[in-house]
């Protein structure tokens, strides 16, 4: 191996704060697909880029290396144009449940792997999981056919896709490492960019529920991504959204599910359509099959009202081996909690704040999530209908509905809830949800 | 066990740039000693060192806790104040071997456990092993014993000291971690600090043939390691010494030991007493046995001119195994390669250079020096009758002679003797060769 691509001396270059070469950071990258790196030198790599950064043409090729380090689908026979969506996380945010449908039924190819990854809440693979019968695991082939045949297939990560983020993941986590930007931006576009996706757009959520609590950070993630994915010749789009309170009304696997089909058939909650057209929006723009957002809302609209929408998730689930009823009757065949506990207003006022990282944590000591990566989900349980900040609340009203098969583990998170929703004797308005599309 | 001591939390502390609490540090050598913390930790960890730092009171705690993680030797039974003398290491350094035994017979203890490391030519150990039969590696309780009874040992580093450093050296070796000032300090120090000495005195090199390259880099290390000392309780100084032509005129195991036995003779290179002078000075007045430095150098000098000094050398390699007639007649004594080979100069001038590296690649090319560590060395051979910088030389006199036991490497290091030896038409002046005390 030529000496200048050792280990010891690409980490000094890196260390020393120069910009890597394309070749170095192949050596890197391929060292941590198989293993020529010892993980003490790819943790030490990890910090030094932590603290000495990376530009736009060491994260585009660092993003580039890691994607080709695993299998990228070939969508080529495909003939319809294919745009994913991604976000980096939010509570309550099943936005590609629906999306994804209405997004396919106006002609536009989506092609979504998922990471399961962990979360307060389960991730959509959690969530679609609710669904009975439906499989995530397809198989690249599978995959493949599914787009080409149904427009949209909605799967989980193979061991395939992309293993030198796997692998590199897993270090940063205990290393201190994770909230790297040209790190954070590789390890989701390199996944993205793998699907075989024409063009992408970005969902980049800030606030104190988000991943990114700043909108300043927000904002140079979101940029560094919409970079990467421009300079890697993908089209590629971001809106900053906020995160401060949940998305939707639902925050819990099947009651997601449920929140999700419900907007299919017309009937979502405002703030979380808003997000879901403004995003689609931008995924028929960059699809090319649209002028302009104006035509692009019509379009989706449509997809609604004609009940295409709801047809083609109905078609997606079934592709995927799952029953296709649950566009009829979710609340029927979704798993359903033993206990249901509303809570209620203890006067009148306007909702001013609803936590939602006290809502996720809620949440999640229902069960609904995982704090380990081996821990299971429980599909049924979690909060519904629950009051978005601006609403005017009468002594007595619901605010949420507790979803659990725990007694205990309800009281908990009923106390939880109780802390996390603040009702105001002066009105509130409602706070702006999309901030600015990059 | 404290969250807020887990691996991940004390690499972001150091990582944002927070100087690390004493029981941070204590967790993060803890970690490195029984393995709770793992390679990749330590390596993030040492990266983020390497790059944001540590002010004296951080250096300081991970001194004291590398120097705990293993046996600290007790020499609280030895009456005499003990003083020990380190070298950061340079071509044809062979000061400790007549160093020890002058200060010894000067009523000052000189308990010395030296690293064997890596080297163009072998480290101090090496060189004392070219004595038949002697032994560096004394049990810490023999250490001990010599100390109080001979008033000196000089052994090579236990399993049980300072293991920490053991494992983090292996670790910065292989992560570009190496040349960081704060961990190269407590490298040092932990391992000076376990000998149970009162005082330190530091020789810190600078040069092309030195480790630090720059004056004020090797000035910084100074000045970080005496502080380090201070603040630990043990009075420290250094001093800065030139290194660019190796020190003395052998460079070699066997032969270095024979120049030493000369400088015990009184008849050492000039260059070589002037710094065996000035350590022992300061030895001598840090362990409180005179007044100032003239006096120090008159007891130094009357040690050998009065035979003590030699007298003492021989009792060190009796209590170690050696055979004491080194002292007498080193040369039929020690190994003797079976070619000697002398170099002349080809016309009459000035030695204007004798590049130490390239000198001490010559002596590891014939084996003198191991590039690996489980390389042997070969104690006789080496370059001896070395031509100084600013002596007068005549056409043909001799300029080096080389002792190999091999005719190609023979050749291969006269010819790198040829290049590093320059000879000039004009008068050069002798370098100067201690530079400041610290």
């Amino acid at each position: 191996m030529n000496p200048s691509l050792f280990p010891q001396h690409v980490i000094a270059r890196k260390r020393d704060g120069h910009a890597l070469t394309r070749e170095e950071i192949t050596a890197f990258v391929r060292g941590a697909t198989d293993g020529s790196w010892a993980d003490y030198q790819l943790s030490a790599m990890l910090m030094a880029v932590f603290l000495r950064g990376m530009n736009t043409a060491e994260t585009a090729a660092l993003t580039d290396a890691m994607m080709r380090s695993g299998v990228v689908a070939d969508l080529s026979s495909v003939r319809a144009p294919k745009v994913d969506k991604h976000s980096t996380g939010g509570v309550g945010d099943k936005v590609s449940i629906h999306l994804a449908p209405m997004v396919a039924a106006c002609g536009v190819a989506v092609p979504m792997i998922s990471g399961r990854g962990l979360g307060h809440t389960g991730g959509t693979l959690d969530k679609l999981e609710s669904i009975p019968g439906f499989r995530v695991g397809l198989s690249m082939e599978e995959y493949r056919a599914q787009v080409g045949q149904v427009g949209c297939a909605l799967i989980g990560q193979t061991k395939e896709l992309a293993p030198a983020d796997k692998k590199l993941y897993a270090l940063r986590d205990v290393t201190a490492t994770v909230e790297c930007l040209p790190l954070i931006c590789a390890s989701i576009m390199c996944k993205k960019l793998a699907e075989g996706i024409d063009a992408l757009v970005l969902d980049v959520k800030f606030g104190a529920g988000a991943f990114m609590k700043g909108m300043d950070d927000a904002r140079a993630l979101a940029q560094a991504m919409v970079d990467i994915g421009n300079a890697m010749g993908k089209p590629t789009r971001a809106l900053l959204t906020a995160m401060d309170q949940p998305l939707g009304r639902a925050v819990g696997n099947a009651l997601e599910v449920a929140e999700s089909v419900a907007c299919l058939k017309g009937e979502g909650p405002e703030d979380l359509m808003d997000v879901t057209y403004a995003l689609g929006e931008q995924m028929l723009l960059l699809a090319g099959v649209v002028k302009n957002t104006g035509e692009a809302r019509v379009r989706l609209a449509k997809s609604i009202s004609s009940g295409a929408a709801l047809a083609k998730f109905r078609e997606i689930v079934a592709a995927q081996g799952g029953d296709g009823r649950v566009c009829e009757a979710p609340e029927a065949l979704l798993p359903r909690a033993k206990f249901q506990r509303e809570l209620r207003a203890n006067k009148a006022g306007w909702a001013a704040e609803v936590v939602a990282m006290d809502v996720a944590l809620a949440a999640l000591q229902l069960g609904a999530g995982r704090s380990r990566a081996e821990d299971a989900v429980d599909p049924a349980v979690g909060i519904a209908r629950l009051v978005k900040v601006g609403e005017r609340v009468e002594a007595g009203a619901v605010i949420a509905c507790i979803h659990a098969n725990d007694q205990a583990r309800l009281e908990t998170a009923a106390h939880m809830l109780g802390e996390a929703i603040l009702i105001d004797g002066a009105p509130v308005t409602a706070p702006r949800l999309i901030e600015e599309v990059i």
